[in-house]
């Protein structure tokens, strides 16, 4: 069983509240208080999987709170407040004042309140060839200003797919670390009421894409053909790479001409691709709850989603 | 410079907005959601800090939860949703499965709705002195149920000191595995408006004490001589050990005699015990911002806060 399933069979154990509008499973959890929908969600960066050693103090502290806005953004909502922690093993005081400064630059930028953190310097000794051991999380809070709350189960038959952006090749073009959330885009989304399902790419194309299919109960039919692929990107890597950032979301048939033009304005350095169609009436012709081709072939049996889980 | 006046330096430079009733340096941040007042607070806890390679999973999650809900009821809250991270480079699934089960244990005895979380398992190689590599955190969300938050800058010239419960040994004794998070207590002081003034004691009396004492611009006088040792704990062990979660908190004298008489009532099993008073009146006999014993010497000009700094 792989961190996946490990994490989707044991979460469900956790008890909710009544108070809790959307439960573990979407990008956000989203929490009624009093009149607010307030999103929650928390995610990680660590040494050696999501950066590199050399890697400026400054990009680390920029993607752990990018990572969490892409959250944020895929439920349609605006970012509000933050925590954060540090683990580390580094033992130069500027690396950390280097890191505060940059944390507290992008939350100025995104109207964010850092409200606590806590820090931790370990002195573990690790293998010379693996000598930083670091874990930094931000749990990101933000809220919705519409009912409009972007679900991964809200997937409708006909719906057409869209992405924003490109796909594919985001470690070694460096995009994983100088992507820009796609706050305004997922607001857009959500406030016009032109889209009622999103999710972030994180995790690759087809993963995340079986995602929205498995909660939404249905069928995601992608061509191929059509994936906008960053420099340097393969069709398959565009599939599976993972660490895009994008938004995935579905709109349906009727307000696709609207959509499209009210888009162009907004946003009009925004590439935005439809790269397939929700599939719900043929039960029999594949089976459910799986990303399919523009041939019909399965794309998403393979279950191996890599190193990272995300909720 | 060690990680308190690192951070110290660091998380006021974090912007706040105008809805953050209580920034961050108090044992968690208020924030006002429409007409509730929402603590948010973060811990994390770390192998070979924490705890050691032997200890059992159920122990480590069900610690992990309880320094958070320690925090919550250092501000007089009650704990209501939480969202939890988990980076290790375990391989063996079953000790996630049992962290998860006695997580959800915990939260249900507690009352929690664990609404997130993401999981990271990790191949990092470390030593063979050292294999386990591992970093825990939960974010912890809470409610006040009245406006008398319990802050550390609301000691008032002459308020009495008390602790709860006893003091010192508590890693050789398994108390920071075992102790219960003092939520009932926390809650009646704020409810029956009796305190203003407490923290959680996690860092050793003297280094907390100091905290109060900077917060609310005052010195605290602690008769040594009083403190509730716990077994095998030294005098110097109860100033200094850390890891005890227990209360400390202050009450001015006019409400003294009703709020012992209650306290035995509502809490006949926890030990109450007055440790001292907040002396505000004599600026020039004592540099302001100390912790003095019973003689008037001063026990907190060593800054030095061990390994762990928490906000």
């Amino acid at each position: 069983m792989n961190e996946n399933n490990l994490i989707k069979f044991l979460i469900p154990k956790m008890a909710q509240s009544n108070d809790v509008i959307v439960p573990p499973g979407d990008d956000c959890a989203v929490v009624k208080i009093d009149n607010t929908n307030v999103l929650m969600a928390v995610d990680q960066v660590i040494s050696t999987v999501h950066y590199t050693p050399e890697t400026d103090a400054k990009l680390i502290a920029e993607k752990l709170l990018k990572r969490n806005l892409s959250d944020i953004a895929a439920m349609g909502g605006v970012p509000t407040h933050a925590v954060m922690t540090i683990a580390s093993n580094r033992s130069a005081n500027e690396w950390y004042y280097q890191f505060y400064q940059a944390m507290a630059n992008s939350c100025q930028k995104f109207n964010i309140a850092m409200v606590g953190g806590d820090l931790a310097k370990s002195t573990a000794k690790v293998s010379e060839n693996d000598c930083i051991i670091e874990v930094c999380t931000i749990t990101i809070y933000g809220k919705m200003t519409t009912e409009n709350i972007l679900l991964r189960n809200n997937a409708q038959a006909n719906d057409i797919i869209f992405v924003t952006g490109k796909l594919g090749n985001s470690f070694h073009s460096n995009h994983h670390l100088t992507f820009t959330p796609r706050l305004k885009e997922g607001l857009f989304l959500a406030e016009n009421n032109f889209s009622k399902c999103a999710m972030d790419i994180s995790d690759g194309l087809i993963l995340d894409a079986k995602r929205i299919a498995v909660a939404s109960n249905c069928v995601l039919q992608i061509d191929e053909k059509s994936l906008p692929l960053r420099k340097e990107a393969s069709t398959q890597m565009a599939l599976t790479d993972g660490e895009d950032y994008e938004l995935i979301f579905t709109i349906s048939p009727h307000k696709i001409t609207k959509f499209v033009t009210k888009w162009a304005q907004a946003f009009p350095h925004t590439e935005l691709t439809k790269i397939g169609k929700i599939i719900k009436e043929q039960p029999k012709k594949y089976p459910n709850k799986v990303v399919i081709n523009e041939n019909g072939a399965i794309l998403s049996e393979n279950d191996n989603i890599g190193f990272i889980h995300r909720d």
